[in-house]
């Protein structure tokens, strides 16, 4: 099972050293995770996504949100309730005669051409995983150089925001 | 000094915590970090933005690069040679009188709105750090609720990618 958790943190050296210390000693697998910050400048926001157990996870965000300068940590919900977004930068090979395929595509997945030469295109895509897997998909044909993701990161679509609307019980 | 470093590991648990450790240790402050999948699934890619001096990076370059699963490393030139983007969510106010006021300030970002509510509007933007900057600055005035970004992700605009083209020395 799939959770994307996001993580308030205060922005101090090893905040996130001892974050993913933690994931990693609990054999959750990291899938992603983005890291910057926030309206506030001494607070990061970290978006994880994990794959494991739920039972676990509980377990995990009970001993994340003890962690030093870890402020609040709260599971975005599934599906329509939170908007999931990633950026990907992709080089792709693309000669004088396939050019006019290449920009097909991106024109199809409303993506956006960001570079180009005479032997490649570098294009940037945003969306949910899928779409820019897809995306993946068809340019690898095209023989894809070097893929760049941010990897997901995702809002809910409750006004109400993080810092206000969670309190982790011990 | 800003730099930003492309890191390719082995996806496997634990190295996440490493090379933040590591970082951490050196006090270096790390900016931003995005991690997630490349065109390879066993291979992550990491990019960190971190801010420090020129001979502390050094060291810290050849420090990690003999990390247990770390790849490759290379830190990515600056200005012209590489592309650099992030993606944001930026959850707004938006009652339904200022509602057209914050529409054209998307349109006049390029920017995407991806939620609308009675009370807010969720917009999603890509491009370098200062453009999200911008769009933050003039929300601020009619009230920002909650701002996700990804930190940055960057790709040399040089046709071969970072796994053939650099080796690093002892």
């Amino acid at each position: 099972m799939k959770h994307t958790l996001a993580v308030l943190v205060l922005n101090k050296p090893g905040v996130l050293a001892r974050i993913s210390g933690l994931l990693s000693r609990r054999v959750f697998n990291i899938e992603s995770i983005a890291a910057s910050l926030t309206e506030e400048p001494d607070i990061t926001r970290i978006t994880i996504v994990v794959q494991g157990d739920d039972q676990i996870l509980e377990q995990v965000v009970k001993q994340l949100s003890k962690l030093i300068d870890v402020i609040k940590i709260q599971e975005l919900p599934l599906g329509r309730e939170s908007i999931e977004r990633e950026l990907a930068l992709i080089k792709v090979k693309a000669s004088t005669e396939k050019r006019y395929d290449i920009v097909d595509i991106v024109n199809i997945f409303r993506a956006k051409i960001v570079d180009i030469n005479p032997e490649t295109m570098v294009i940037e895509l945003s969306g949910d995983e899928q779409k820019i897997d897809a995306l993946c998909a068809v340019l690898n044909g095209h023989g894809i150089i070097e893929v760049v993701r941010t990897g997901i990161i995702a809002i809910s679509r409750n006004p109400v925001p993080i810092k206000q609307d969670i309190k982790i019980d011990d």
